[in-house]
């Protein structure tokens, strides 16, 4: 195998522009083929405009490639969650007690076509589009593409296979269908789905409503988001029940019964989208999914990263940040074992990376889903209301000391996913139980009820290590 | 809809062929479609003469049909565990401190052929062998099948279909490829695979070792079982890696090394086995899966039950116990619902059904993963060991006042399988942290250990309910 190894990647999304970029600055000589035409060349429908939670575990990827300057001009800073009550009241409430700790509304295009650019500058990165991938030969490492333009198949050989394309990917499909080894894997749906809806940006082109929050109408059995565009629009998601519940996916057939339903849930909503009918006919409702696998990895062939290795649920903003981690945990491996130069030094480094990895992926698919029913209805909870209040003083007054399980998971990009949801789980549950039981209060000195916390958290996760629990 | 509905059961192993017997007794007109030529007719090799735990669950279903004296007649008691260490050292566990309460080993074969032979008898029933699924229009309601003697497909029209076709279920792939609703599925392989073994009876044909005991050979990262066999024989089977470890499936290659293996781990079964190798290189290894699904059946046309349902992994011993249990619970629903006569009744019942049943089989198949690391290693473990010992005291003592997590989920047919997790799983929890904090010894009076023990675990659960975690 040559030193100038053909790195092929699978799809030139926002996981596979960040690695092909970062393969390229190690010095591989990097194809990528991507099934879409080039999104930098193609203008949008208005009111498509789709944006993501963007943080600290993302960010590290950007530093590590060097664009971080960059993409900061793209991203709206969101402090916390606006929520907002069925009499369109409304309640602030910050992710953090320190200020430096927010997430980040951003486009996925503006982000997507920012690394296709930084990667295309390189001359050892070339990118094919319309190029559909209909099956991989993990076992010889060759690939087999459908050209929208030529109406031809052609294979491309490689000497390594990455699969970045997706929720959907061809790969895993390769891998499942293949059966020539044990090859777990889960897709799980939520009883939900989601629609994407807008609201437009007024007059003036600023944005009607508060900009700096993620903004949520949560309503126990189903709810209402919205993130800000820099264009003045807000991207709004409906997630719903398909068939359960007097107003679902499945009965909302009809202008009347969709304005019926805004009018009774989300009335404030309602008057900053004069075009939701609009909106909510046009816009497909798609389904809510969690996709898990092992392995992840052929032998030393093919690796599967980003979402065709685990898909998850949008509601802990962390879906673009985990697969932005993947790149940067893989790096950290490759730094570790430097020079690959057989299909038994990339295995190693599959293993070490997949070892090290899965876990933390599986975890945030699990935050993932607990976090579906917190916005949905916990943060209009009173006890889960006190516990927010508690550890935003606790985060203010002991910085250094204290972190919420939400803090851990985003704002501590150098804790895995893993550790933070042990200790975040084991935090909440002290937290809340001893509310609950009078141990302590919000009116209780704060420097007491952190010590309070520490040690119940600390016998929590001890009763459950003593289990075999954890 | 006639009244006199045709029933399709795909699949005549022990699930299908009770649901036959039981829909017969129902009056509905059976059909069942088995792949396999009829195994009352054909001979097996000697050696292969594979086992299975029957209890309580799986009872209950015999009695609702009516054959649970016949199938008494099939059993062999196995009243605990019998542990051997590597210098051949023997101690018996046994699985309750009630005296009535213990398992059975019983011939796979004889079981499904008896409950053939009891569907057979009625004249609404009529069975098919040698007719593999192809697959399953389940918007249609009907079956293509492919005759191994006529060597020809043909589809079969049912007003209801009903998949007990196991593990590789026909139908659940129809579900799965047929992409017409959202379908969530996992298959996760353990990296342990398994391998039959045997004991074969002494000169006299009698078992060379204890016959009353399921014989466990636990090796931290694998193990030996041994279960008896009416014909003096034992059906011993190899749980063991693939791929890790100084020996494991992939490098036991050889004569010497698979001997080498067993006089170091098995020196006391080896001498049982002089039979061993030629096991060992004649049986094919195969893999340990766990399959989770839902839906579980389509409108009111399908339902998948059994292993196609939800396959686990053998290591509670509750994988047929599971299956026939479906039907019990599937016959309740029916009661509750009596004469179906339209696709909507039918839809009612299946979801019914479904709604009811799933918690459970997702707890088994979790506790039997469980019980895969406690059978290999914890067994051994001291404080497992001292938890056992007390538990079987209480249930000794207080006969309707204790009943540890193996009783609840082996010998309580009247608790389902999720309530049994949680209870089972929060009293080990405080008996294993309360031993370990000197809370409790095996030396305090039993009914003061008692109390305590009701009382750590009924806070335990409390705990869980406030974090909302269960």
């Amino acid at each position: 195998m040559p030193k100038n190894q053909h790195v092929l990647i699978i799809g030139a999304g926002l996981c596979g522009s960040l690695l092909a970029l970062r393969m390229a600055q190690r010095g591989y000589q990097v194809s990528v083929y991507e099934k879409r035409p080039d999104l930098r060349k193609i203008t949008l429908d208005s009111g498509r405009s789709i944006n993501l939670a963007f943080s600290n575990r993302g960010n590290k990827a950007m530093k590590l490639v060097g664009i971080d300057q960059q993409v900061k001009t793209l991203c709206i800073p969101m402090h916390g969650r606006m929520l907002h009550d069925t009499a369109g009241k409304t309640i602030f409430a910050p992710y953090s007690g320190r200020e430096n700790e927010y997430i980040n509304s951003i486009s996925r295009n503006d982000l997507n076509a920012l690394l296709l650019t930084e990667a295309e500058k390189r001359n050892n990165v070339s990118i094919y589009f319309n190029n559909k991938c209909v099956s991989v030969d993990f076992e010889n490492t060759s690939a087999l593409f459908y050209n929208y333009e030529s109406k031809n198949e052609h294979v491309i050989n490689a000497d390594v296979i990455f699969a970045t394309d997706g929720a959907g990917s061809a790969m895993r499909k390769s891998y499942y269908l293949g059966k020539k080894f044990l090859f777990s894997f889960s897709q799980d749906y939520l009883t939900h789905g989601y629609k994407e809806l807008s609201i437009l940006p007024d007059k003036t082109g600023a944005h009607k409503t508060f900009k700096n929050a993620l903004h949520i109408w949560g309503r126990e059995a189903f709810m209402l988001i919205a993130l800000p565009n820099l264009d003045g629009s807000f991207t709004v998601t409906l997630f719903l029940s398909y068939d359960d519940g007097t107003y679902n996916f499945n009965n909302l057939t009809t202008e009347a019964r969709v304005l019926e339903f805004f009018s009774t849930y989300f009335k404030d909503a309602l008057k900053l989208m004069p075009n939701l009918v609009e909106d909510f006919f046009k816009n497909p409702t798609s389904p809510l999914g969690t996709v898990k696998c092992s392995p992840w990895h052929y032998k030393g062939n093919t690796l599967l990263m980003g979402d065709a290795a685990h898909a998850i649920v949008p509601f802990y903003g962390q879906g673009m940040n985990a697969s932005f981690e993947d790149v940067v945990e893989f790096d950290q491996v490759l730094e570790a074992h430097p020079n690959p130069e057989s299909k038994s030094d990339w295995e190693t480094i599959f293993k070490v990376y997949e070892a090290k990895r899965k876990k933390d992926t599986d975890a945030i698919a699990d935050l993932a889903i607990d976090n579906f029913h917190e916005m949905k209805g916990h943060v209009n909870n009173a006890v889960f209301r006190e516990k927010r209040n508690l550890e935003m003083a606790l985060e203010k007054e002991f910085p250094n000391d204290y972190a919420s399980k939400y803090s851990l998971v985003t704002f501590n990009e150098n804790i895995g996913y893993r550790e933070a949801m042990l200790k975040g789980r084991a935090q909440d549950k002290a937290i809340l139980n001893m509310l609950t039981d009078g141990v302590i209060s919000l009116n209780d000195d704060l420097e007491v009820n952190l010590k309070k916390i520490k040690q119940e958290t600390e016998a929590i996760l001890e009763d459950d290590r003593i289990a075999g629990l954890k």
